[in-house]
């Protein structure tokens, strides 16, 4: 079947067709039809760094076409997305859960088939198309677990998202529909408004604020934010522990920004009793929590624009650009 | 100033009108002109058993008109409500913080005024009308107790509301609001049709379905629900037990109907790991955060009828004949 | 290989010798030569119900003979114990994951050998021998989730222990061992000073004090217990909700005692805010915690009394006797 | 009554002896007769920095021999501590409730007798004299912040202590009293040797194990430990990071060393889902929590050394020069 592939530390420019053959199905293994990949920074990430071929990406939905002989989950004809990490089912993290992460650890999805152990699953909902649901396996799991699985929050709580990427476009439209006052930054005006379409309760151009952590007390009457979700870039993790209450956390994501960067003051944590927490993606077990909440709420994610398979080298160049809002699809056959 | 008083035992017919003199403000006192009550089965309840005279009834909402040298809280005008356990202020109950309930314990709000100390009191929101504001003390509060602080739940989860009085009714619209799948149970299919209309995501009529935790568990692909807000009635808690999942919970909330009841088969609540929680109405604490989301969302009652100050029997007889949907309120002054 | 089996419905009576052939392995699975097997009450009440042929007892500890291809947890010669759920590897209960318990819905380990997915064990401290270690899977794990899995307790919080059975024994000896406060109940005297050796910092005769709740109320200044795990019997139930102080919880542990059978009064929980919890064995996870726990402190159950493979009908009834302080073993080979 | 105070910003050098009237009792207000006040490295930084002129330290003991007209919760001779937070009674901390704390925010208790407001004093156990009750309130109350209320911990789970100050010798007597496994980091073999008979179950010299979390990863069979409990110094954080397990946390308390100083680079905590928490001291609920168990349990802290009030100087000095194993204490009167 046909695929891409980069060469890992010569960055995205070396993506080149393959053709690869899919292993024999193992016992408990199946086989997807895949009909649509998301992209995430992160795989620009990978491309520019590590060793070796790989097949890049993480976020897919498809088919199922196949499945082995002790296969009782799954039935052919079934929508599903792998997993990101395909060994974290349930329960907290471990090393061993987490090695082998879709396009980083092993082989991802852009390509037209690939296997997956029937436990490396979960079932996508219906009222979701191909390209909406594969944003689901990181993109909106990561926003799932850094809003719901990082810390408790009650409804009425004041939840930061910085950006207007994959993350915090999927982080607003959960927070929004759970109840909880968002407050969104960006520096774009044009942004901040397509972001209180989404639900947005209150947003901050941190280009005419650059203290916005100001404004966040300005707007909590001077109490902070429950929650930031922090997804990176220079500097941010001064301002983020600022905008949060005492007790407050700020959820730190990984691979979509360059990095943090910043030196961490530690007062700026203990006086305040602050939490600064490192959020991976999420096991299986939090990817159906996830898909009941998309599902029952009719919720969908924001598709900026959708490539054909042909054209993935123009894809990565779009999400590399930074102009997008929301999520940069492919769609596959 | 005017109040209305019950003789405890004699039953809600012995409401009489009476007139008491305020205690003088103490330094942490606060005098508030009550501008509505909200009536609770509870107050039947009160009124039918115990001795003594009571100022009946615990929900109120008015302003501020007088404080005590110490008081830094609250300013005269502040609107305000009173909060049902006059000592539990913040934490998890105590013996000591549940003592001296309004209308139960102590004399309740059905006055022209009230004296409360500082720390028992909590500010209403803007948006609410005074009959309005006067349900959140107790029907409120407890709702939110019940629905978001008995259990971690997550955005999706599937909460089941017993009925349509003034607790269940404000437990839908709460729900709802936070991302819960709501499932509402009534005998009366009009007041099923109303509940959809506050956002109940299914119904059902217990009366033509008396087994109703197998319509629980056919809506939820053979689940169950994740938490079950009983309120009473005979023999409710073996359905509302059948109707959780495995290692869910049953909010068991009093004083609502004539009671529970039922004989509990303790290995219905073995087998399945399932989960009994005793629900008290709450903390200020809690009636802040339950205001700060109220606020937030813009979040109302469902009033279903408000009679004046001088016509508080036919109140009490309107709520005893359980034809209200929503809460039953006096409007004062 | 030899096994013992019960028909289901004719009690422990009718408990006779046979002999199995274990099926050949899969890739997954795992033959362990089972060297010592633990009884619980549980076994009896399974012989005495149901239908079919069943090995009985749940509660194993051998050695790993002989591993499937796929297998890569465990290596021959391993000292492993069965999980009671073999399908309950991690996270919250489900009904899929609690079918199939060992000696209940599958068949147990009263056997030479017996084969199980490699999920399905976990390894046990070398500290112990198989007769102690044997005890783990069922009465120790039992213990471990009612006393730390069930509600969050702080060292010195005050736990209460109804008599002196396996689960209680255990229960008695991890609770002591991390910090908390135990009092334990017995009718006998000569017990309850046992339990003293084990740690129990208060001891209650309920055959002196049959309102044994009042001397828990006294023992902890009018305050109540933190937690009470009740393993049934006729009326203990309502006695436990009243030992425990407001906002506690009561977990229930099924299958030890003749029942429960006691009418729960609603009122009892609702008035204190108190929780009732019904208490599965437990999860692979658990169990993995539990050994880490009483490798590091190096705790060991209370044997009573060991039988030869040969004796298993003494066995039983030793164990339906009640006479026992602690854990009745079997050795095998 | 006879105090000493410090101009802040002039280091503790500065430390003289003055006469200061206390403040007429309010309804609220207790006089407590000073008997014993233990330092903490935290009074050296506040005499550091800041301005104007402080009665130094948190931690004392003494007996009530005043009570104000209104109080209710305390009997002239209870033997009580002052809360660090005298604002902070229950609940999550807030800007509010940790205002004015002792020695920092407002004068402290170096003086020999000291006026507190009813509902910020705690009882201290019995077995404890006052030299010993007098670490309680800052030094053991952040200890068991740290350890038991920053993250839930299992029976059996990792702490990591770092170095044998107050905070560290009071986490490790909490810490093995609770059943946990301790491991504790120093420069000095002869202190590691102290540490064991505390308790600790492993040491490490930092000085000969300078990346000392390869020897708690190997003492935890690589999988790390579930807390370090870090006081700071430079460059601990980086260790402290890499010393837990995948989804463990680092609790950060402050003033004890002379800070953190590392750079924090984020990818440490998003790679393995870890999380840094700032501890606080407490709440005065905590308080009692804490007093509960060390009551239950008969602990008692190490003290290094008493001096009396009128060396108050040379007992600063020693705390100064790092010699001491536990605390430094000042007995009066």
């Amino acid at each position: 079947m046909k695929a891409w592939e980069v060469r890992r530390g010569a960055g995205i420019d070396s993506l080149r067709r393959t053709t690869r053959t899919l292993p024999t199905l193992g016992a408990h293994d199946v086989r997807i039809r895949v009909h649509a990949v998301s992209l995430n920074a992160r795989d620009l990430n990978n491309a520019a760094s590590g060793d070796g071929v790989l097949v890049p990406t993480s976020d897919a939905a498809g088919v199922v076409e196949a499945i082995g002989a002790g296969v009782t989950q799954w039935r052919v004809g079934d929508r599903v997305a792998p997993t990101f990490y395909p060994q974290w089912i349930d329960g907290t993290p471990t090393d061993d859960k987490t090695v082998g992460s879709l396009g980083g650890g092993a082989d991802g999805v852009l390509a037209e088939a690939i296997v997956a152990h029937e436990d490396a699953l979960f079932a996508i909902p219906e009222h979701l198309d191909f390209v909406e649901a594969a944003t689901l396996p990181t993109a909106a799991l990561t926003a799932w677990h850094a809003v719901f699985e990082t810390v408790p929050l009650s409804p009425g709580d004041t939840v930061v998202l910085l950006g207007t990427g994959g993350v915090s476009t999927w982080a607003l439209t959960l927070a929004h529909a759970a109840g909880l006052r968002t407050i969104v930054t960006s520096s774009d005006d044009a942004k901040l408004d397509r972001a209180r379409t989404l639900g947005a309760d209150d947003t901050i151009n941190y280009r005419t604020h650059p203290d916005w952590e100001r404004e966040v007390l300005r707007l909590t009457g001077g109490r902070g934010a429950d929650l930031v979700v922090d997804v990176g870039g220079e500097g941010t993790l001064g301002h983020s522990i600022a905008a949060v209450r005492a007790g407050g956390t700020v959820a730190m994501v990984g691979g979509v920004s360059g990095g943090f960067g910043a030196r961490l003051e530690p007062f700026a944590l203990i006086g305040g009793a602050k939490r600064l927490a490192g959020v991976l993606v999420g096991s299986r077990a939090m990817a159906e929590s996830l898909v009941r909440f998309v599902a029952q709420r009719g919720l969908r994610p924001v598709i900026d624009r959708v490539f054909p398979f042909d054209d993935a080298p123009a894809a990565f160049a779009h999400l590399a650009s930074g102009r997008h809002f929301g999520k940069v699809g492919i769609a596959i056959g």
